[in-house]
């Protein structure tokens, strides 16, 4: 059975969970914090979760893992198979992890963990979500979903990267990145009725005060 | 055929570059500045090089392009067929392209282009280059290739991104990156061997002073 390694505060971590949830696959959830100690380096190189246990061994990077269950798992696809529309579907996940979800992590830890940031770092976040989402607009279809018809892959890096991303923006800068991108606000209501969304989501606030409590002896 | 949009300074425009040389397959060169004036966006959804022309439409994102190459064309396979191995080529890709092109990629202003960055950046970039290229190490096989005994998508990521870093290291905080990894500097004098790889870097030589006079007169 598949092993899914992280916890379920993860952002990412998540996108891999309702992708097994949705795929309808079974796999067990094994609690890791990743870090740089040398025994969660030999599961993750980086450091990072979520990490996907297979048979043959670890797989890391999501969207890696989330490929590889599409390749080599059965359960509702969640890619496209043909390869233009495929590949439409990973650009629009791939824009959103590179120009929504990595400039609002920067500034994760002044927006919801106390710290406070260099000014050079938020203005750099700023700039960059604003054209992130500018870009998501133009690419994406949200008709529903942001690729098209059909909850895919980019739905999930949606899902777990823009409210995010839009916390960022709200508490730092006082703007509301999806002001103009209404279909967007619905969507995001839309996938927040999905049973597996809300399995999720109450995981995350269960597991959240632990979470919580780890930063705070790490500060 | 395939059109290759992007410009020949382009580091990513270069792994897609090589990769269709490698694979030998025919495509056409267009010149292509990107940026955000609405005829570049309705190329790139953010206005960034490189992008393919197919048959269907345009595709943007360099592993989106590389992986839609792999699975709709002919020629050289530069990812393993097996699911898990290709899960292992795509996450040393994109652990270069996270960990080092990235960081790397926030200091090219003052690295190359003769700007000042304010120190916040530069530590940052500093720290994650540091722990992007112990993972390297961890993941990577360089027996001789980065991902094992053939080149792979995972080398054009080696090959284009790593000395960039390496060049923003020395010259910014001093260090040499690849110290530790003799193996990795191997493989790039192994790589710089390859007749396609100097045909790029010819091309590129080519290209640079038309792209220097464009960075100076953005100024």
């Amino acid at each position: 059975m598949l092993k899914l390694y992280g916890f379920a505060v993860s952002n990412y971590y998540n996108m891999v969970k309702l992708a097994l949830l949705e795929k309808g696959l079974p796999f067990e959830e094994v609690p890791f914090y990743a870090g740089q100690t040398p025994q969660a380096l030999t599961i993750s190189p980086r450091g990072k979760v979520p990490v996907l246990g297979a048979e043959q061994g670890f797989i890391n990077e999501t969207s890696v893992i989330l490929e590889y269950i599409e390749q080599s798992q059965k359960g509702t696809p969640l890619l496209p198979s043909d390869p233009f529309e495929r590949a439409q579907v990973l650009a629009l996940a791939k824009e959103i992890e590179l120009y929504i979800e990595l400039p609002g992590r920067a500034c994760y830890a002044e927006a919801f963990f106390g710290m406070t940031l260099p000014d050079a770092i938020k203005e750099k976040t700023k700039a960059e979500l604003l054209l992130g989402i500018a870009s998501l607009g133009r690419h994406g279809k949200f008709s529903p979903y942001v690729a098209g018809d059909r909850l895919s892959v980019a739905d999930l890096y949606f899902l777990y990267s823009v409210p995010l991303a839009c916390g960022v923006a709200k508490k730092l800068f006082d703007i509301d990145l999806l002001a103009e991108l209404p279909a967007a606000k619905a969507l995001l209501q839309r996938l927040e009725q999905n049973p597996n969304v809300q399995r999720i989501a109450a995981d995350k606030e269960a597991a959240m005060p632990a979470f919580m409590a780890m930063i705070a002896a790490r500060k």
